[in-house]
C-alpha cells in the first residue's frame, strides 16, 4: 500500500465510504500466532503463496507438535521438513494423518490437493548418495503441486547416462542438478539446455570437498550462465524455487 | 536426439527417404569456428537459446575484436560482458554500430530485435554503490529481450524505502535482488513476495565483507525460501537467469 | 593509582598519617585465591562490577564443584554458565540452594538481591532454535539485575511478527538481537531504533552457515550503525554487555 | 504503531476528531528523497535519533556531491566517512563551509550544535598505526555530540602506557579499544575496567594477520565479557555505538 | 567420431555397404544400466579402459549389494573402496568368492587375472598413521595389474630412512607419496628421482593441519617440479592415476 | 648407494682397485656453484634427469642474469620461468642467443637438441583467457622433448568443441587440461579417455573463484578417477609432469 | 661429514690406517629398525639428542605395543604422548615398569635419569581448561630433564594473578605460555620478560575460537617480540623446544 | 614486587630508612615519553633487555623521524624495521649517522657496541626469493649483538646444498630456516640438528602458497619436534628470538 492509496484509503474512512472494520482488515498487514517459542506466520500464504512450512531440525519434538498441531487446527496444508523418523513416530500418535517421506525426511498434511500445471520439473544427481538432498527437493515441489522427472546418477564421470535423458531435460520448465564433489554436472546440464537451473551442490564426498564447498564454489563459478545455486544440501530450497518457477 | 531417433533416421537413410546432406546436417550436433586462441559456438543458439556471449575479461582487445568481427559477419545480435571503455573505443573504429553502456560495462550490437514479453523484471539494489552490478543485469536482460523495473539504493537500514515500492516488485514476474555489506535485502523481499528471487552478491564492504564473502554466506542461507544465488558481482548471470524465467 | 597518587600515598605513610596497614590494603591491587588448578579473581567485583563468572565448559565437575565451593563461603553471588544437567545434579547434593536454569544451561546462587534500574533490556530471536542463547542472555542479565523483554521467532521471513512488537522494542534501554542463518534480523532491527543492539550470531543452520559463521559475518558488515557484536552463540558475553549498558 | 493504535486512529478520523492531514502524516512511517542513484532517507533522524549519514566509499563525486547538496538545502547537519582529500577538494567549491577532517577522512557540515552530555568517552589504540580508524571513530563521535578523551599507543608490548591512563579510561562512559594485530588490549583493558567496551579490530599487521582477521577473531573470543565487537577498521560505527551509549 | 567419419558411415549406410545394426552399434556411444538409484556405466572399460569403480561411502548396503550383484552377472572384476566391515559381511553371504582386503577398506572379485607390466609403483608414506591410505592405493592399483613396492615410515624426521631406500624407489615407473602434517616427504622424493611423483595429503595431524589441508598446500606448492596431487586421503585416486601411467 | 655398495667401494679403495679421485667422485653425491644469493645445483640432471629450471618470479634481474651466465658457460639447456618482457630486454643484450616466448612467459637457451618421442602431449584449455598458463605448459614441455597438440577454448558450456577433437586427445599419452572458474573441463575429459590427465586450475574468474580455489577444490575432487592436479596456474608444472610420463 | 673430510676418510683408508669397519661405522650414517609398519630411527639420539618419541595418535595399540617393546630391549628412555588410558592398560600388562601420566596423556619408561639444569622452565596458562596441554608440555619437558614451574590460570581478565607471579616467570631460562580464546597472555609475558616464550595456542574456546585458530593467529600476529609459536595444542612440541633452550 | 616487598617498602619509608624520592623511583615501574600520536617505552630496555624497535610500516615519514630523533637523545641504540628507502632518504637529512641495510629494510643507529657471545646463529634459506626476510633477520640479529652464518638457496629440490653446509648449521646455538612455497626445508633441517629452529614462513610462491599460508601451515604441523615457528615474512621477529636465545 503506497502513499497515495493510503490517503484515499484515510478519505473514505472520513467520509464513512468503507467501514472500519473493512479499512482495519486493509491496515493490519501483518498477523500472526504466539506459541512463545514460535510466532506462526498466518499471512505468509496471502503474501508468498504458500503456509509457512517448518524446518524441524534445530526444534525439540515438543516444539513441533505444537507447532503443527495449530497449523492442523487451520485447515492448512503442512510441510515440514528435516524430519526425524522419531519425530514422525511421535506425532502420528496425535496427528494420525501426517505422511512421512522418509528418504526426503519430510512429514506432510494433505487438506486440500493442489492443482498441478502440465510443465514438469527435472531434478538430476551427479550419484547414488546425493540421493537424499533430490528426495527432499521432488518430494517438497509435488507438495506444494509439481509434476517431477527424476534422473538420477547422470554424472560426468559416464556422461553418456546424461545425454541419453536430454530429451525429457530439455521439455522440463526448470531443471534442479543436485551434485557433491566437483559439482560440474551443473555446467553440463547448463551447456546443453535453455532453461534455468537450480543447482544444489551436496556435503557428498571427502577431504577437499569440505563438506561441500567445492561443488558450492564450482556451481557459483559456473561457465554456464543459465545457472543459479541455493545452499550446500537445500533440497528444500530447490523444490521450493522450482515451484514458483514452474507456477508462474 | 536419443537411441530410437537414431536408429529411425540411419533407416531412412538407408532407405534413401532422407538425403545424405539432411542427414548430416541432422547429426552434426556440434559445430564452431576455431579463432585459433577461441572455439566459437554457433550453435548456442540453437541449443541454449542464445548466441555466445562474451566475458572479455582476461582477453586481449585483439582477441575481442576478432570474435566481435567474426560474430558481426553471422548477423547475431552481440553481447560483451566486462568490455572497458579502451576496448570500446579501439572495436569502435572498426564497428561503428557498437554500443557501449559505460555503468553496466557492456558492448552490444543489435541486428535483429528481440520480442518483449508484457510482463517485467523489477532490480533492486541496497545501495547507491551497487550499480554497476544492477546495470550489468539490467541491461543484459534488456538486451535479451525484457522490460525492466530499477528499484536503487532500497536497503535495510532505511526499509520504508523498499516498502513504498513493493508494489511494483510484487507485479514482476521475477525479481533480482543486489546487496553488499550484510546482504539482507534478499531475505527481506522474499518475505514479502511470492515470486522468484536470483540473489546477486557485490563485493561493496571492506573488512570482514572479505571481498562479497558476507553477502554470498548470507543470501546461501537465506531464511526466505524463494532465494537463489549466483556468483559475487555477477550481474550478467543474474539478468540471463531472470531473462529464461521471464520468458518461459 | 596514579604516579601523583602515589606519591602522596608514600608521602602520609613517611609522615605517620596513614597506617602501614591501610596503605598495604590501598596498594594490594591484586589478590586472587590459588586452588591450584583456578585462581579465584577476588577483586574482579571491585574492578569490574561484577564477582567472576564461571566458564564450566571444558571444566571438569570437580574442578567446578571446588571453585563454586569456594566462592559459596565467601558471601558471592554465583553464575556458572555452561553448565551440563549433569554437573547440577553432582553439585547440588552439596550445595542445595543452588539453582539451575536448563533452557539457558545457567547453574546459580543468589545470596543478595541485585537492585533493577527500571529500564529493560529486549532480547529478540530470529527462530525458535535461537531459544538457548537468548535464555543464556536473558537469565546472565536477569542475574545481574536487569528486567528483561522477551521477543522471541520474529525473524524476516515474516517481519510483520517484528514490527508488532516494534513498540516494545523502541521503550527498551537496549536490545539483544540473536540469529543464526544470514542473520539479517540485526540490520533491520538497527533501521527501525535508535537503541544500541548488540548482536548474537548463532550456529543454528546448516551447509554455507558454517557453524555461525554467515550470521557472525553479516553482523559485522551490517549497514545498521548501532550494531556491536560477540562471539556466536555468546549468549552470556551479550546479556553481560547489555546489563554493562543498562546500569550506566 | 500497534494494530489498537491503529484501529483508534482509524476511528478519530472517522468521527473528524482527527483531520486527515494529520493522520496522513502520522502513518506515512516512511518517506525518502529520490536522487535515481540514491534514496535519501528523510525520516531515520526520527527513526533511529540521527540524519542519514553518507559512506563514501564506492560513490562517485558526483554522487556524493549530490546527496550533500540536498542534505545541505533540509538544514540537517551532515557527515560523510570514508571520504577522500580529493572528494572535500571538489565538493567545496560548491558548498565552501563544508569540514574536512583529513585524519579521519571525514566531511561534515555542522548547522546546529548537538549537547553534548557531561560524560565522555576514551578512545584507546594500540598503536601509531592505528590512528586512521581511532580518529574516524573519534570525529564521529564528536560530531553526534560527546566528549572524547584519547588514549594513543597504549599497546600491550609496553602495558604501563595503558596503567599509567587507567584512571581517565575508568572514569569514561564507554570506552573505545581500537588494535591490530593480535588485538589483546581489547582483553586487557576489559580485565581491568566495568564500562562496556567496542573493541575495533584493524587491517594494521601482515602475514597472520590476514587483512585484520586475526584481532578480529581475536576480540570476539576475549576472555573478558564486557568486550562487543565491530567490523575491521570501522571507526565510524563504533563512534556511532558509543555515542549511542553515552546519550542513553 | 568425427565429422568425416560420421559422413562416411552414413553414406555406406546408404550405399547398403554396412548393415544398419552394424551402423547403430558404432552410433550407439553410451550405454547403461539403470537400477534406479544408479546408473552402472556399461561401456566404462571401452571408454576408459576399466570398469565401474564402486565409492561406497554414502551409499546403502543394499545398494552395494545390487550394484555388485548386477556387475557380478556381466564378468566384470569388481572394486567397492571405501566398503566397511559390515557391509563386507553382509554382502558375502550373497557373493561369496568376494574378498575384503580391510587395512585398503577394499572388496574385490577378480575374474579374469589383469597381466601386469614388469615396471613397477613405489609406495611410500612418511609415518604408521598414514598405512590406511597407502593400503587403497596398493591394493588399488596391485587390483588394477601393477607390482608395487612398499616402502612405509620413511618421513623426514629421520631422513636416513628414506635414503636407504632411494635404490628401489629410484627404479620405479611411478611412484606414490603418502603424508600428513606437513607433507614434506613429498618435496624431498621430488628433488631426488627422476620419475612421476603422485602426491597424497592425508588428515594425519591435529591442530593446524585442518583436516589435511597442510599437506594438500604443501604438496601443491612443493618447490620439486615432478609432482602433482590428489584428494586428501585418496588412495584410491593415487593407485588408479599410477596404474595408468605405469600402463602406458 | 646403499650400505652394501658402501663397504664394496670401501674395500675396493682399501685394496687399491679403485683410484681416490674415482672413489671420492663416487661418493660426493651432491655438488652445486654458490652464487652468494643462489646455489646452482650441479647435479641436479643426473639426479632428475633435467638441468636446474631457473624461477625468475621473485629475483632480480641482476640475479636472473648471473644465474643464467653461469649456466650458460657450463653448456647446459636453459629455462627460465616467469620471465618478464624487461628482463628479457636486459639479458639478450648480454647473451644474444636466448629466445624469449612471450605468451609462456619463459625464456630458454637451446644448446643441445633434445630428442622427442613419438608420443605426443595434448594441452587442452577451457576458455581464451587460460592462454598463457597453457603456453607455459606446452612450451615448457616442447623445451624438454616433447610433441604438442594445442586444442584451446574448448569449455563445457560448448561441449561439442571438446568431442570433435576427442579424437586427437584420446590418442596422446598424456593429457594436460586447464581451466579455470568451475574447473569442470578435467571431470569431462577424465570420463571420456583413459589416459592420465594432469590439471592445472587458473585463477581465470571473479568472485568465488577466490583466484583460483574453485577450480582447484572442482579438480581435487573430481568424480573421474585419472586426474591429478598441480597448483594454481602451474603451467610449468603441469608440463613438466607430462613430459616425465611422455619420456618414461 | 663433508667433501674434505671424506677425502681424509678415503685416503686413510686406502693407506690402511682406518679398519674398514672403523670407516664403515662412520659412513653409515644412517640407521633404522624395519618392523613394517613403522621403522624406528635408531640413530636420532645421536642425530637431535634424543631418542625417536612415539606420537600415539592414529596408531594402533598393538603398533605402538610393538615400538615400545622393541625401544624398551635397547635401554632407551621412552616417552610415548597422546596414549590413550586403554592404550596404557593393555600395554603395562606386558612391560610392567611403564608409567602413566594421565592428564598429560603419555606414557614414559625411564631407564637412566637424564641430570637437570640448575635453570628451570615455567608454564603458564590462561584458564584451568588449558591443564591437559600444559601438563602434556611439563611431563615432556621433565621427562627430558628439566625442573619445571607450573603458573595455571593466570590470564587476562584477572591479570593481577600473573603479575604476582612475575618474579618465578621472570628468573626462568625459557617460558611456555599456553591460552586458548584470543591468547593474549603471550602478548601480555611478552611485553613483561626478556626471556625467550614458546606461545602453545589451545581449541579451548567455541564459535570464533574455531578450533584454536583465534588464539593461533594472535599469537603469530603478536606485537611482543620475543614469541615463537608451536601448532594448536602442542604441549609436546612445546616442553621439547623449551628443553632444547634449557640445555643449551 | 610482590606483596612481601611491597610492605618492607612501605616500612622502610615510614621508618624513614629509605627516602621517598628512592621509593617513587621503585615504584614508578611504568614510565614513557609522550609524543602523542607515540607513547615512547623509555622503560622496555629495562623489562624485556633491548629498547623499543620502531615498526616503520603504517608510520608517516614524519612519525617515524620524530619517534627517532627522540630516541637519539637518550644515547639509545636505534633499530628501525621495514622502513623505505624514501623514508631513509628523508631521515638521514636530519640524523647523518643513521645507517640503511636495504635488503633487510632496517635503518639503524649504534651509540654503544653490544658484547657478542662466541657462539652464533645460522640463517638458512630455502630459495633466493626468501633473501629481504632472511637479511632482515640476519640485520636483526647482528645489530643486537650476535654473529650470524648465512646458508642461502639450500632448499629441498637440492638437498645437497643443504647437507654440504650441514657442519656450520649442527655447530650453531640457534638456527633460523627461512622457506616460502611448501616450507619442507624446516622439517629436514629439524630432522637432522638437535638445536632449537626457529621457522619464517614467506609469501614467496603463488596460487596455493596463498600470501604464506602453505609454509604457515607446514612449518606449524611440522613432523620435527625443535621447530618453533614466527609470522609470515617475519624476519625480524625471528632474529629477535634467536638472539635472546643466543644470550641466555
Amino acid at each position: 500500500m503506497n502513499r497515495t492509496e493510503l490517503k484515499k484509503l484515510l478519505e473514505e474512512v472520513s467520509q464513512g465510504k468503507i467501514e472500519i472494520d473493512t479499512a482495519l482488515a486493509a491496515l493490519e498487514d501483518f498477523s500472526f500466532k504466539d506459541l512463545g517459542y514460535a510466532k506462526i506466520d498466518n499471512q505468509r500464504e496471502i503474501r508468498t503463496g504458500y503456509p509457512e512450512i517448518i524446518f524441524c531440525s534445530g526444534k525439540s519434538i515438543e516444539q513441533v507438535k505444537g507447532i503443527i498441531a495449530y497449523m492442523n487446527k487451520r485447515d492448512s496444508n503442512v510441510i515440514a521438513t528435516r524430519a526425524t523418523d522419531e519425530m514422525y513416530r511421535e506425532i502420528k500418535q496425535f496427528i494420525p494423518g501426517i505422511v512421512y517421506h522418509p528418504e526426503a525426511r519430510i512429514m506432510s498434511i494433505t487438506k486440500k490437493e493442489i492443482p498441478k500445471p502440465e510443465s514438469y520439473i527435472s531434478v538430476i544427481t551427479a550419484g547414488t548418495s546425493d540421493l537424499p538432498v533430490a528426495e527432499e527437493a521432488a518430494v517438497t515441489a509435488e507438495l506444494l503441486g509439481n509434476r517431477i522427472e527424476r534422473v538420477y546418477d547422470a554424472g560426468v564421470a559416464g556422461i553418456h547416462r546424461l545425454v541419453d535423458n536430454i530429451g525429457v531435460i530439455r521439455d522440463s520448465r526448470v531443471v534442479i542438478v543436485i551434485a557433491g564433489m566437483e559439482g560440474a554436472l551443473a555446467s553440463i546440464v547448463g551447456g546443453l539446455i535453455n532453461k534455468p537451473i537450480i543447482a544444489v551442490p551436496t556435503s557428498i564426498g571427502y577431504g577437499a570437498n569440505f563438506g561441500g564447498i567445492s561443488a558450492l564454489l564450482a556451481m557459483l563459478t559456473s561457465c554456464s550462465a543459465g545457472v543459479s545455486v541455493v545452499n550446500i544440501d537445500n533440497g528444500f530450497g530447490a523444490g521450493f524455487n522450482a515451484s514458483l518457477i514452474n507456477n508462474l
